[in-house]
């Protein structure tokens, strides 16, 4: 991969990307909200809030949390313009203060702190990732457009993440699923983050420019199709790699497809005239690069052609790069391609057939990917789009964004639906790792709790499971979160789509193998502190100062 | 709804957000296949390509058609910067002629022609929606793009209409999924077409306000759970409607709460205070717009908070809107909350009660939708998010975009897969409409061949089924497409979200109920005319100039 700029260009372009985010992207009853705190003079009163999702996605073991660094510069350039400000106060009741509107105009997040969990980083249902601090209007105004950032960047990288799991470490992945994003930005979105959980490129090459993704693809059937005659291969000859006199390469070509036709016994009046100059004519342009979809009409005619011109590239010292499969049995059909390969290889002593890369294309989902590790196959690259930029199985996180604190004091939602409940207080998370090093358990704890200590037991109430008390002693403590913007300001690293990817990779290989199996995956456990559970008994039984029953107070 | 803004300045607006969708913004081996044909000197070469879907979505029995204005902006605009070029030598290979970098700053639609099924039009599967003619390399270039713009907007408005289909014509649909969107694009263009397909209105602001759709939204329960005490509401006076002195709505509300308990056998000690001052505190910045939602600890409490903030603001001559509920089996509690405002309406003889509207918003899909439909229920207004903007039951719509001429020679692909095969010739598309005025077929023919003509019976081999012959007359005939974009000019109304929405009803009026049950619905025809059908053959067969086998020429 090579890119023309260096990094800081390239930072200041994915912040005019980000950037682009407005305030006004939210929806509209967090205005409605904040005229009500402005109206009753509460707007100023610091409040609390924590954004975290309820249920580790496509029923695996755990997730992987990205759109950090969109939110952090979504926050550093939160303003609201005057065209912002008239808009809302035409949709806005007429008896609205018009002095809200001068506030409204003022407001940014220079009052604003936020604890986040690193991106890239493994997470888990339930678990706090984002606390943001700050005005409780400023703070209410900023739910919908940190959810937007967070949801789906954390979706489709833990998606990457899993079909990185099920292809293996060595088999390389292309992220192709530009056309069928939500729209322009979510493309770019899904290339960012797919990066991100493991891919190894995309074809999305604006992503390419963007986050310094490596880019990859070559021919579409179209190109195949567009070509019906050899008239149509211009130039005609092409130069050997050590230099000297342009060789006539349609000739060269003609003659090899008769000995390949004959090794294999394909039938000549079956190669179709139109892919043959469609190779013969890309053989021109990328003689280090020839890489065609043979299935445009079938393999049966297809793979003889890029034989021939394989072969014949071969003949003036070029290496030929491999084939493209896009329809059909993609296992069934490398191994025939590969046993191909293999006899050209040994029929006209060209060592380098035996190493052609087959790069499979067809509607690959996480379940065809896993399938790869169970048949027999020759597929050493795999492109992947629809099913991983849309997470078919799943195509929702579900993060929410909970009020925790107001004025010092924990809030709690309770609800019909249990799972629907939150958990009150400011808090601090801790990761207990094993003597092996792995995470055993993530401690949500009230912030002003000790910090656990690695070798001594504590007492935890797991959630979900039976909430009976549990003992544990870690062999080492982390803590999860980090400050990352601090009274307005980026505190933290704007991490390059590399270093976010470095960071995943390193964040999974600590996990253990258990929590990372793509079906039935071990439960990782998520646990309160003592002190935290018996704050939420206290206020599920209005014992709390901050949930006051009517009458008993 | 209201706005501030005149059509014009949306207008501006709208298309400064769409031109945001730069032509890097594709797959690379686009830019591969333009040097390969400008290597080869066929890229002025006129080519035709068309851009179509293979399955209506959902299992349905139609589709709406959207994107198009995104399209022809994106069009219009189409040229690549400085940087972009630069970025593009980068990653091409080192020996790419230097001559195509020049080649492609210049390069812009102004030979590009678009023809174009209207915004909104009720469409089906493997019928051509958008046929675009250039220079080839031009055009192939546009691939992804336009992929990507019309995909997810026809996809998603097609997936509102459904759940308009499903709630009836009279329940009232608010889109409020941005935070579930694939970023904010993605929740952008969610916002507009899905108020294409037949939302009445979005809780995305800056939808609102780019797109001039009606915003709708009151408060989340972290409102409600912010309050803990009746001290937080401020101002504690609220002036009736007539005018006159401040009342103190604290005192009133008071005394109503009592009654209202008394009438209802509630547990005083049950009110939340928190939760009835943060309805008195809405209430006295909303009068007029009074709709808190009522399930933040549990309806049972929210309820009569709701009925004595909601008769204080009576006695003042206010007219409270409603309720929203967020959470459990919303059909059995809008009986019981409506239940208890006929109670309250013949107890304190406020008539106003009666027709106070029920809200439900819990993870509402397209089923649950149907259900209200089924089971009583009294509920009015529905909002929709996740399942909506994300199209769980199917993500993506798989449009694709084919190459079909060149040099006025078509162009056919075949494949391994048969349903992956494309019709080839440039066509003419005609709706067929029955003596009732309903679509009775779509009857897809090449350009050459004379218009259908009313009353008279016509040959055709319908697609997908058993394509035996079948005789048809049609009672009118209608032409699909229209000349959208000539020349690098736009030659079609940018319409609004709100004409492409009538568009939609329009078309979906017309459309026979059959077509339209969301379950098993009866299959439209969609046919080719002989001669199409006979071009199909002679090019499988290789009679056909265009698709010459090698040796048979």
């Amino acid at each position: 991969m090579s890119t023309c700029e260096d990094s800081d260009v390239r930072a200041d372009l994915k912040r005019s990307v980000m950037t682009r985010v407005p305030p006004l992207l939210t929806d509209l009853y967090q205005f409605s909200m904040a005229y009500a705190y402005w109206r009753a003079d509460r707007h100023r009163e610091p409040a609390v809030f924590e954004l975290f999702f309820r249920d580790n996605p496509f029923g695996g073991g755990f997730s992987l949390f990205a759109g950090l660094n969109d939110c952090l510069v979504f926050l550093e350039n939160f303003a609201f313009s005057d065209q912002d400000v008239e808009y809302l106060r035409s949709v806005l009741p007429a008896n609205t203060d018009p002095d809200f509107f001068v506030y409204l105009k003022e407001l940014d997040c220079s009052s604003v702190s936020v604890s986040a969990v690193p991106e890239g980083s493994v997470v888990f249902a339930r678990v706090p990732l984002l606390e943001v601090s700050g005005p409780l209007a400023v703070v209410q105004l900023l739910e919908t457009s940190l959810l937007c950032l967070v949801n789906y960047a954390s979706l489709v990288c833990s998606n990457a993440a899993r079909f990185r799991l099920a292809a293996g470490p060595w088999r390389r992945l292309i992220e192709m699923g530009l056309r069928r994003a939500q729209g322009p930005d979510g493309g770019l979105t899904a290339s960012r983050y797919t990066f991100i959980g493991g891919f190894d490129s995309t074809s999305n090459t604006l992503a390419g420019r963007l986050f310094g993704i490596p880019v990859a693809g070559t021919m579409a059937h179209s190109y195949v199709t567009s070509f019906s005659s050899l008239a149509e291969v211009w130039p005609q000859t092409l130069t050997p790699v050590g230099g000297g006199s342009g060789i006539d390469f349609i000739s060269q070509v003609k003659g090899r497809l008769s000995s390949v036709c004959q090794l294999l016994g394909s039938k000549t009046e079956l190669i179709r005239e139109g892919e043959l100059a469609a190779f013969m004519s890309f053989a021109i342009a990328y003689p280090h690069k020839f890489l065609p979809v043979i299935d445009s009409y079938s393999v049966s005619c297809g793979l003889p052609c890029f034989c021939a011109v394989a072969l014949a590239l071969c003949d003036l010292k070029y290496q030929p790069l491999g084939v493209r499969l896009d329809s059909g049995d993609l296992c069934r059909q490398s191994l025939e391609v590969r046993r191909v390969f293999k006899e050209c290889s040994k029929q006209f002593s060209v060592p380098q057939f035996e190493s052609l890369i087959i790069v499979g294309t067809n509607s690959i989902s996480e379940q065809s990917l896993a399938e790869l590790n169970r048949k027999d196959n020759e597929i050493d690259v795999v492109g992947v789009g629809t099913h991983l930029v849309t997470c078919t199985r799943q195509p929702s996180l579900g993060c929410v964004y909970k009020l925790i604190e107001v004025r010092g004091r924990p809030r709690m939602k309770l609800s019909e639906d249990p799972e629907k409940s939150t958990l009150p207080g400011r808090k601090s998370v801790y990761r207990l790792l094993d003597t092996d090093g792995h995470p055993q358990m993530d401690l949500i704890c009230l912030s002003d709790e000790p910090v656990p200590t690695a070798g001594v037991s504590l007492n935890c109430y797991p959630l979900v499971s039976e909430t009976s008390l549990q003992s544990i002693t870690p062999a080492q403590v982390t803590s999860l979160r980090l400050d990352v913007f601090t009274c307005g300001q980026i505190t933290y690293p704007i991490n390059s789509a590399s270093e976010s990817r470095e960071q995943a990779q390193i964040s999974l290989q600590m996990l253990h193998p258990r929590h990372k199996k793509l079906q039935e995956p071990h439960n990782y456990t998520v646990a309160v502190s003592e002190r935290l559970n018996s704050l939420v008994s206290d206020i599920r039984r209005g014992n709390n100062k901050g949930s006051n029953f009517l009458l008993s107070n």
